[in-house]
Order: structure tokens, then sequence, then C-alpha cells
């Protein structure tokens, strides 16, 4: 067995129920690393353009990386992917928790599923071996229900639990993946995927331990990591309060999201605060795997709301986003709404996006009260709100159009509900407002999944004693740069830091371990890699890794016909923002379209289109995608 | 003090006889790190297109790198920059030997030479001071009357100098630059620059000791060094060789430059082999500041000719440029002619280059005897070509002619000479024959410098087994590749060659210690900046500090009119080789061409002109260069 991976690739046919496997070479794992540059590589050889999301032609991929399964603060996460039914672009989503390594250790590095069951099934994997079992008896159920059934059936309270809810039964765009009843692969519609294809759940189980090349450099890193942790300031407020701890600090900033995104900022906002959860309903923290962190919080509350602790605690972006930009300012109506999203599977960012964008088209009358059952969909009406999840995740009355997400649900509405309708490709964007923060807002705009705040690390101030600075100095950047920038220089920040989160993604790491807490500069990253595989790495080798997943997944999108045209921002945020510290503030459309052709240039992207030039492809040593780019017919 | 440099640059004006000082800020230090950095810096800031490189508006820098001065293997080298007379283009060329580090403990960095002195004049640089001194007794010397003269008149036998002999003062096209008589800045004639501003030497003493961050980091790195160097049988040769070792090889190989490039291997080639000088005219070692290696090596002899050991021996490019190339295959008058190139000054490469061209236009009649002077131009006179050295060196008779270079002595000449000038950009090509080595050939062609064996390493054999594949994997580069191949994954691996070869010339560091020589991995560099300068660097960092370098080169290139005809071959490079392993190989022109093309478009370039797009510079942090490309008048 090689280091850092099993080197064995599981493939599901769950139409044929074939089970085979594949053992890709040592420089397969070297070169593509994990997460999503793995399934980026078989996605994009295996679909034809044109994939229907939803039909069994699709393969949903679950991936870990050559680092997942070795015990290492942050290394908890894997990789969902497919063509996503959201965006219709390549999709993925990570999630941490306990799966990952479980899975891991049960022999296999990735799974890829394929075909559609007859009817519902789960998989079962341990020890080298991967069973399809019936679901029946799953169907319809919650993500708790469907947990306990499997475990009593699996006799094992130690099996990890990866499934769907109702709302992936149902193919609602924004379903998710639920492990754990806590930890979600949330965006892009996984779930649906699954669904799809009459999955109801992967079950694992393992004890083969991952090699790791040299222990003592590990343990040095890890100690490095426990003891310089909670020297930042800002590590202590997410250990204590997680990331709603962020609350307060953004909407001082004036940037926390707030009705669909026309203010930065409420004052009663504290109402939602890291502070205030602590203080009321909090009742414990818990993990990741090997993580000393603890940033997952679980709440309980008996008050207004019964909320089941089993399914933790909402994050800041379901604060936000079920909270905030609903005009919702009561935590235990979120943490309810957080309970419901993570029972019946679907995305809390997506879902509060959604409701938001139906309370706006209420607000102006596109939406009226007969049309949604009688719901008065304002902003801040807690039970409306409440009552939104449910239906949308069983596709009741209006929740049936709101299930397919705000881009097709304004588009049907027409009447001028567009406008109202904040995604990018489709995808409902993460409670980051940018109009504050504009690499936030170029990085949602050219991120190949859609919105998401993860494609730059969220666009930090690099100041000199401010925020992490040091921490991307192994990349050359020795300069602080203002977050309303949108120059060359700040273009050039963001191509790097678009690499290192990619990179995040294609080991599966967690960004609250490293890079921008403080607690690692990027040359850590080079040794955990490092000491875990035994490869004479380096920071070039990683960032080309990251790279080669960004181009990977946008010369699949290029194939299904995205262009530079779904790169591009709702008007809104070209508009004045309400309030707060950035009053009056918008982007500025022309400096947006110069910077989003410097980002492409600097990608090696063909400027007017944004496509991968061949050149960069092979420098990327994948040149075998302009092959397939140039074989498809246009 | 900073760690690893002085924060001193230096300027002198010749011409009013100031001295002036700059003080760059850390920013600038991590930027360009040194070498070559430093140079086109300055140079493309200050020089207006179409400068006289012979006229008293060409700068000539002397610089070193945040390294310099360290004691550590290898790391005894400097930069010496100025538009070059021979190519017109960016000019540069190192030497090793001990002037770097004593140049760096007189408390400088760099010394930019403005201007031109009335008379003859010498710099006397000690403890942070600079002296304009008197030279009209040196002026007409060699290079080791003029040391002994210096060192005489300051009262110290340590004081190192670099000086030029006549053929500087002369203005040879090719004239080089001395230092302790043996170690030598040979290319792009920077030694004619030194001579049309009549300064004859740099002299150079310093106590003051360079800082090291991490001293117990760097003995590690030289310990590593120690115990792994002579692991390496190919080390092993250099060492008890030095660079003659490599003949015999390359001969066998049918590699070995003969005939003026006719042929590629000889059957007498083993009289001039490391081998046979050893066991001849060998009479000792040398090597350079700190470096255990001491791969230079000393010859005496009173043989055929009495060859003074002062001036070292003849390295590898020597002897096939005075010897084989010349059709001369004795190692006694090959290193005579090394000594009176290093006495009078000349580079060797261009020297033997333009002898080779001088015979084979002998040979087609092109020169006759009455134009010679009487000599018998022949493939294989030795007397000839040791008689050619001192008359270009002095620019008497046909000498005058010679002195331009091959390139315009060919034009001058015409009668179909052109064809036998072996020379890119102007400049003669290095020993190492590309039709058996494509990645050498397509380096030579868009080298800023013209025709440069070490743009790319030598492009050796990355095999598995063989030569530093372990060296590259932390590029990512993973598999073996073909000498004679020039597909993309080649392109790739040559950019990539080609920037860690840039970073060499930036560092100031010998190839000779590291990368090539399996004695460290590139990640060895990075360590080795990161204990010395305590900057938190990378191999990212790294590699674009070496892109940086070759990106402003080429734009200092691009503003005087260089475009894609200049990165070109000699066409006999396209015909086929005689003789040898190789025989009957020649390099397809229209692979070359679209390897071309792949390359440029890899390095930011456009495919079509290969000039720097303003994104690439943007994403190296020197947007400004595309600031003065766009104000130069075209």
């Amino acid at each position: 067995m090689p280091y850092g991976y099993n080197g064995k690739i599981a493939r599901v046919d769950l139409s044929r129920r074939q089970i085979k496997m594949e053992q890709p070479d040592k420089i397969f794992y070297r070169k593509y690393m994990g997460g999503r540059n793995f399934a980026g590589f078989f996605l994009l050889r295996e679909l034809g353009p044109g994939t229907d999301p939803l039909g069994p032609e699709n393969k949903l991929i679950f991936t870990t990386s050559v680092l997942t399964g070795v015990p290492f603060p942050g290394n908890s996460r894997f990789t969902v992917a497919a063509k996503s039914p959201l965006t219709n672009a390549y999709g993925e989503s990570q999630a941490g928790g306990f799966w990952a390594a479980e899975f891991k250790f049960s022999g296999y590095d990735a799974v890829i599923v394929e075909g559609k069951a007859d009817e519902p099934v789960y998989l079962w994997i341990h020890h080298d071996t991967i069973e399809i079992k019936d679901a029946n008896h799953c169907w319809g159920r919650t993500t708790g229900d469907t947990q306990q059934l499997i475990r009593e059936e699996l006799g094992d309270s130690k099996i990890r639990i990866a499934c769907i809810g109702p709302a992936g039964e149902k193919l609602v765009k924004f379903a998710c993946i639920v492990n754990d009843l806590k930890h979600v692969n949330g965006r892009n519609g996984m779930g649906a995927v699954m669904g799809s294809k009459n999955l109801k759940a992967i079950a694992v189980r393992g004890h083969k331990r991952v090699k790791v090349k040299n222990p003592n450099a590990l343990r040095n890193l890890s100690k490095l990591f426990n003891q310089s942790y909670l020297k930042n300031p800002e590590n202590a407020l997410l250990q204590n309060l997680g990331t709603p701890g962020y609350v307060k600090g953004l909407n001082a900033a004036g940037l926390l999201p707030t009705y669909n995104f026309r203010q930065g900022t409420h004052e009663k906002a504290e109402n939602l605060s890291g502070e205030k959860m602590s203080t009321s309903i909090l009742v414990g923290k818990e993990g990741c795997y090997a993580c000393p962190v603890k940033c997952k919080k679980i709440v309980r509350t008996e008050g207004k709301y019964w909320v089941d602790p089993i399914y933790g605690a909402p994050e800041y972006e379901t604060i936000a986003a079920l909270g905030s930009n609903c005009g919702i300012f009561d935590i235990e109506v979120v943490a309810k709404g957080n309970e419901l999203c993570n029972k019946f599977g679907m995305d809390t960012i997506s879902t509060g996006g959604v409701i938001a964008f139906t309370m706006e088209c209420f607000e102006k009358g596109i939406l009226t009260q007969s049309e949604t059952g009688g719901i008065e969909l304002k902003f801040g009406n807690e039970e409306a709100m409440l009552a939104l999840i449910e239906i949308i995740a069983f596709r009741k009355n209006i929740g049936n159009l709101l299930a397919e997400g705000s881009m097709r649900a304004a588009k049907k509405l027409g009447r001028g509900a567009e406008r109202f309708a904040m995604h990018v490709k489709g995808q409902e964007i993460p409670l980051h407002e940018p109009r504050g923060k504009f690499g936030v807002g170029l990085m949602y705009a050219v991120s190949p999944i859609g919105a998401d705040h993860l494609q730059a690390e969220h666009d930090p101030v690099f100041s000199e004693e401010g925020f992490a600075l040091d921490q991307v100095k192994p990349l050359g950047i020795l300069e602080p740069l203002n977050t309303l920038d949108l120059g060359p220089k700040k273009i050039r920040l963001l191509r790097y830091l678009h690499l290192v989160a990619s990179l995040h993604d294609v080991l599966d790491l967690c960004i609250f371990v490293g890079f921008p807490t403080k607690v690692y500069t990027l040359n850590h990253y080079v040794e955990l890699v490092r000491s875990i595989t035994g490869w004479e790495t380096s920071l070039w080798e990683l960032m080309k890794v990251g790279e080669r997943a960004i181009n990977l997944i946008r010369c699949f999108n290029v194939r299904e016909g995205f262009t530079k045209e779904d790169d591009t921002l709702p008007k809104r945020f070209f508009e004045e923002l309400k309030g707060g510290p950035f009053e009056g503030q918008k982007i500025p459309k022309e400096d947006f379209e110069r910077a989003r052709g410097t980002f492409y240039s600097m990608m090696g992207w063909d400027t007017k289109t944004g496509i991968p030039q061949r050149a960069k492809l092979e420098e990327l040593d994948i040149g075998w995608v302009s092959d397939i780019l140039e074989k498809t017919p246009v």
C-alpha cells in the first residue's frame, strides 16, 4: 500500500448492480492528488456534453485525497461531484465530519456511482467490500431516521452515513447530502443527483489505516498547530463561538446581507450573533475527525420551537441566509430552520436565498398571497420562512416551483422577478456582501461552480498588521492591498488565492485550519503533503495541482456551453448598497469587466471568451482536455 | 543590516566622477533578489531604446544577490550586465571565483557604472568606500599584469580584481571580464562595454560579513551537500576532471561540435579529454569561494607551448570551441589558446566560434590567404588558431573584422559567408550540439541573451534512472522525456527549466552545486534562501522570481526591436549532422517553429510576436514594464 492513499477507486453501476475496481498508477495520484481533481478528471472524460444532471447518465463521485484519513487538524473533508442540476455545470461540494476518514479506512480512495437503481438502495462500504443494499424502508424518511435505521440494520453504531433526506428524493435542485446529520455537502444540488439515482445513503466503516511516510514530521506539524492556534484571537473566536462568531463583526462592517442583499447591516443583528447563541441555546461543541478546533456547535431549545440537537447548530452562512437576509433576527428561529434543512437535506445557503427572493417578490407584488397558498411571505415572517423550507423540501404547492432554485423560479414567474434572484450560474449567493469586498464579487462571478465564497478565501484584507499577509508571503505577495481594489495587483492576488482555494478542494482540507487563520503559512501545506506521501513536493507543484483542477472543471463548463456572459453578477451588486459603513457603495461595472478580462488573461484563458488556451492546459500537463474540447461539436 | 544583503547600491558616474548611493527598500530586495533581476530592473528603466552599447549612455552593472557572500557551496557568483555590443540586446554574464563575496563584504550589493572616464581608471571599492583611481599604467596590459600592478599599488594581496585585457580596451565585441585571471564573465561582450568606459578594473576588499538568519539550517544544508555530493558519479567526474571530464562522453554520444558544427564526433577527441589533461598538463585544482567542489583546474606546460598556470585551465566549452570545433585535437594547444584568451580578455566560446567560422570561410574560398595576412586558416592549423586569438584581441589585420563577431564579419564578407556564422542574435553558439538535444536548440533560439547553453540546464534526459528526474519532481515533472522530443510535455519541461535557469542567474548560484548534479532538489534552494534571508519563501515565489527576470530582459529586447525572427537557429541545425550516433539527424524546422509558438504561449507571450502580454507582466508584479513598452515609439 502506498503512502497516503489506498490505490483503489470503485465504480458502482446501480443500473446493472455491478461493482468494478480501478487501480490508477502512482502518477495519477500525484498529478491529481484527490478531491475536485479526481472528480474533474472522471466527469470530463466520461460525461458527454449535454448530459441530463438528473438522468442515469450523470455520475456521482465521492472522493477523498492523498491526505484523507491521516489524523491531522482540518483533514476531515471529502468531495462529492457530478454535473450539477442547479447550475448545469460541473458540480461539487465538500463536507467535513467523520465520513471521509472512515470511507478511506474502508480501503477506497473514491467511489464513482453510475446509472440508476430500479428501487431505493444504499451502499454499504466496509473492509474492501461494497454492497448494494435495499433502502425501501428509508425512502421518504428524514436524514435522522435514515441514519438510525441503517445503523440498527448493520448493527454498528460507529458506521458513518452520508445520506439524503426527502428533498434529495424529490430532486429539489439544491438538495444536499448530510453526514452525521450535521456535516453537509451543501452546494450544487448533489443531493438531487443522489436522489435521481435512487441512492439514499452511503454507509462506511473500515479498519485500514492510511500509511504515513514520515510520522515524526507530521507530529511536529500537529504540535505546531496546537501551540499556535489560539495565539490568533480570530481563532479563539472560531473555537469559542464557531462561525456564528463572525456575525457581529460583519454587521458592524456593514457586510451582513440583509433583506435579500439590499442592506449590509441591521440594528437587530446582534440577536443572531454567536455571542447570543452561546448564551442562549448552545449546549455543546463538536468537531470533525482529528481536529482540535471543534468549531461546530450544538444547540437545543424547547422555547418557541423545539430544536433537536442531533442536527447541530447553524453556521454563519445559515444564520445570515435564513436570518438577516430574510429579515429574521431571532437565533432560535434560525436554529429551527437549520434543523429542518439538515433533516430534509437542503442546502441552507440556497434555501435562504430562494426564500429571500420569494419574500422580495411578494413585497413587490410579483407573488400574491393566493399564489403562496395563503402564506404571507413578508420579510421577517418567521413562520413563513419555516413553512417554506418544508414545502420546498416536499415540493408542495409553490414549493414545487421554488425547489427549482431562484433562477428558474424567477424565469417562470416573469413579471420582473429575475431582478430579485440573487444567483450566479443558477446558484444562490453566499452571505458575503461583495460591495465591500470587490474580490469576493469577482470570484463569485468567475467561480466555475456558481456563486461560492470559498473561491478566493473571502478576499481578506492583506495588510501589514491585518489578516494573513504573512500567510501569502510565500507566494510573493509582499504588499498590503485594499478590499475595494480591482487593479492588476489585486487580480494577481485573487488569481493566486483562487489556486490556493482550489488546492483546498483537491486535498479536501478545511480552510479553518491553515492558511487564513494564521496558523500555518502555505509552506506548511507543502510539509503536510510531503510528510504524509513522502513526495518531494513544493508549493509550485501544489499551486499547479490547484490550477489543474480549476482548468479541468472550467473546460467541463466550456463544453456545456458556458461563456463569459455566465461569469457575471446579479445587477444589484452594480447598484448602491443601503446603510452602514459601505452606504452607497457599488461595484463599478466597467472596473469589474476589465478585472474579469485581466483575470482571464492571467489565468491563461482567452480574454474574450474565457476559454483556457491549449498552451495553458499543456503547461498543466492536461493537454488531453484540449483534445476533448476540440472534439466537441459547437 | 538586513539578513542576506547590505541594502546599498552604488552608482558611479565616470564622466562626472560622481559617486552616489541608493538604498532600495526591503520589498525591492525580495521581489528582485539580485543578479539579472537587479540588472534588468535598472537597464530597462534607465536606458533609452537604441542606446549605443559602446557609448557613454550604456550602463554597466556589477551585481550580487541576497545570498552572495554567505559561505556556501556554489554561492560564489556575480552578474555583469549592460546592453550588449555583441547582440544589441540586454547583455549579461555571470562569473564565479572570489570577487563576488569580497565585493559584498565591501558593503555594497551592486554597483552601476555610468558614463565614460576621460582617461583610463579603475574602481577601488573597500569598506563602504568607492574610489575612482588612475589606470593609465595598466592600460594596454594583460589581465595578469593589471592584477599585479593594482595589488602592488594598493598593497594588499587579498584584493580581488575583475579587469579587462587589451581586447576589452580595443572594444572586441566579445571581450570578457576576468577575475583572479581565470574566472570569467565571458559572454555578451561585457568587457567591451567596460573598455568603452575607460574602466580597466574593479578592485574589491571588505570585512563586512553578511548576516545569516538561521546559521544552523544553513550548516545542515552544507553538511547534506558534503555528504551527498560524491554519491553521484557524475559529480566525482566533475571534481576529478572538471568540465573537461565531459569531452569523452559527449564525443561518444556524437554531440561534440567538430569542424564548425558539421560533425558531432571525431576519432581524435580523446586527445582533448579531461583524462588526457589530467595525465599530461594538470598541476592542480582550484575552486571558488566557499565551494568544496573545486572543479576548476590548473595546467602548466613547457612543451610545445609555455602555458602560464596563473590563467587556469580550459573548461569543456573552451576545449570544444578552440579544439574540436576548429579541428584541433591537442590539449596543450587548447590550453595555450585558453591562456591567451584569459590574458587578453576574450570569451573563449565566441573566440572559438569566430575562428571556426573563419576556417570554414577559408576552406570554402570565401577568404583567401592574401586576406588573412598570409595565415593558412585551415581546420586543424594550431598556429593559425593561436595567431588569430592575438590578432583579434589587438584588432590587427583581419582581426579587426573578426573582432566584430561572426555575424557582423559574415555580413561584411558577403559571398555566402553568413551560412557559416554559427550564432543566435549575434552571439556564437556554445558547444552543445542541438541536433541530439532538441531542447537545447529551442533554448538557444529563444534565449534573450543570444545563444546560451544555460537557459534550460542542457535539456538533460529526465529518465527514471537517469539524470535528475528526482530533482525536478518538486515541479511536478513526473515522467521521463526524450531529448529528441519537442512535444508539449517537453516544452512544459523546458519552460520550467528556463525559469530555474533564470533563478540561478538571479541568485548568482552555480549550477554545478545543486539541481542538475543530484545533490539538492529544487526544494533545497528554497531552504537556502530561507535560511539566509529569513524569508518564508517557497518554490512558487522563487520560480516567479526567475520568470520575472526573463520577462524583464525580454521586454528590454522587445523595446530594441527584437522579434520572433530573432528567436531562431542557424540553418545548419535544420540540416543533417554528419557522423556518430546522431548521423543524419536534423531538427525538423516545422516542429521547431510549432514548439517555439507553444513555448511563447506557455510563457504568457503573444504566440505570433513573442511579446510578453500585459497580464503576464502584471501577474509577475511588473506591470510597470508594460507601461514602458507602451510608451516606446515603434
